[in-house]
């Protein structure tokens, strides 16, 4: 898996490709799983969390089925599999390698950080490879991307920019998330200048070993789409980084909120949506995977429509 | 597991019980583990991932057998158990249920983190039950407090609080961490205050509704030996507040460095210790175990003179 194509790169030709900014994110929460697929798994497994890491694995292969030809990537969420144990760590790993048979990019969640010397350890475990002896390594969780977090600065970051340079995976570093506390501390002001702002420069500082043929970086931000003020500040800010957009929809933000996570040229974001698309059964109601196209490829269109109207048009 | 008795009060009377601050920090660098541990496990196993993790948990029997009489508490650090899959979340947790078994108190180093209706899947996960259908409920990864990082702000905390309240669980936010980049934020100014002692602020507000019958709350504070101004600064700021200090012996702490953690009472912080008491025989010699128990009992009798010199002495 050395010096693969740059994440970046294989992102974008994947969004280019299928004309697509909209991420599923695969957040198996278990009390909204459909009632049919956790009947199926307790009747074939007596052990409690193997039958829910069953049904989440079922679950998550439907809905990757379904939207497999729309979106670029999927990006589940690693809370809702820890939370089944070690049942649910194999039901990620499972739907990842599902994901990537399939043709999609997996985005891991994990908003994962620590000192440097432990943070190698998680570049090792999702960007890389976990050296074993002799030589020999394994990579028992890979993924595309992973989120991190920059609370503890440079040398918890660097370890997966690293690893995302060797293997041609990518990162996205918390910036200004999605739900309503997060201006707490990331909108504090220091010197004139917003903490996410300051993080913000200093994600591109981190990128800039990994910029790709077409000006990107791998090591990309989260930018949640309810503060599209901000949004726009950082995209001005920041214009070779990627923007992981997470708020959309269930969360509150609209297409239009979107729009200024985008370059004039219509790249640099891709946008997640959870709740809405993969439960989307329980409004729509019928088959879930069907609800779940039908939500995915709404999505997709009221984002490029809103990003057509404002003339940034990648596609 | 409902009201139990809560995580400040269990950890000090183990503290008390044991006249011992230090807590020995699990991080199972492959490439340290003991060759004949390595071997014999290679020997058991074909599968590589199932060895590694075959190894990490024999490793850590070994220790927690060696040290359980000492110390109070074990802190395993996730990502040495990530990096090995399945197989290695699989040893994280019959590590911790075998440190139960001992009398250990488990804190499980995941600096974990997210917006709030996942940062209470993850609070499920490791300080509570997930719940699953018609009332049943599971605890895969049950420890006795939980790192967490703060970047996103108080409903990202919450959600843990709330767990570690009904469960008599505990957790650690980071404030201010002990690598060298960690002043890169946490360090800035905004309104004549530094950043981590705006966090710090916030955790004394978080862990007001869980203070104990000692003065002390089950929302603790991660604070690094490596800074002790800083650190003699937050102990003024936070006096209900429980430390965890790592940067101990290999990351450059010494004795006298964690002593501003600590309150005139001689209680309120722990001091985490990981290579210098588990790789120890790497520089001893020796059997592993008895070149752990030795280092832990030499930390520990080191830390106890220095808490005695400054007269804050709890035992």
């Amino acid at each position: 898996m050395h010096k693969v194509r740059p994440f970046s790169e294989r992102l974008h030709a994947a969004m280019s490709e299928k004309r697509c900014a909209l991420v599923v994110g695969l957040d198996p929460r278990m009390e909204l799983l459909p009632e049919e697929v956790v009947t199926s798994s307790r009747a074939q497994h007596r052990d409690n969390l193997r039958a829910a890491a069953d049904s989440v694995l079922k679950f998550n292969m439907g809905i990757i089925d379904a939207v497999a030809d729309i979106v670029p990537a999927i990006k589940p969420q690693l809370a809702f599999y820890e939370q089944l144990g070690v049942y649910g760590i194999d039901a990620f790993e499972q739907t990842a390698k599902y994901a990537n048979s399939k043709g999609l990019l997996v985005i891991a969640d994990g908003k994962r950080n620590d000192i440097g010397s432990t943070a190698a350890g998680y570049a090792d475990a999702y960007l890389g490879q976990t050296g074993l002896w002799e030589g020999q390594t394994a990579w028992p969780l890979p993924v595309d991307a992973l989120t991190v977090n920059p609370y503890l600065g440079s040398d918890g970051i660097v370890p997966f920019v690293d690893a995302a340079k060797i293997y041609g995976t990518g990162l996205f570093v918390l910036v200004k998330t999605s739900n309503p506390s997060s201006s707490e501390i990331q909108n504090l002001r220091c010197n004139g200048k917003h903490i996410y702002e300051i993080v913000g420069e200093l994600v591109s500082e981190w990128g800039k070993p990994l910029i790709d043929s077409q000006g990107y970086s791998g090591v990309g931000a989260v930018v949640g789409a309810t503060f599209p003020a901000e949004a726009e500040n950082l995209r001005k800010l920041m214009p070779h980084t990627l923007f992981l957009v997470p708020g959309f929809g269930a969360q509150g933000g609209s297409a239009k909120d979107v729009v200024p996570c985008f370059n004039s040229d219509g790249l640099g974001a891709i946008v997640n949506s959870s709740r809405d698309i993969i439960f989307a059964f329980r409004k729509r109601g019928g088959n879930y995977k069907d609800a779940a196209r039908q939500s995915a490829i709404d999505s997709r269109d009221s984002i490029n429509k809103a990003l057509k109207e404002e003339g940034k048009i990648a596609w």
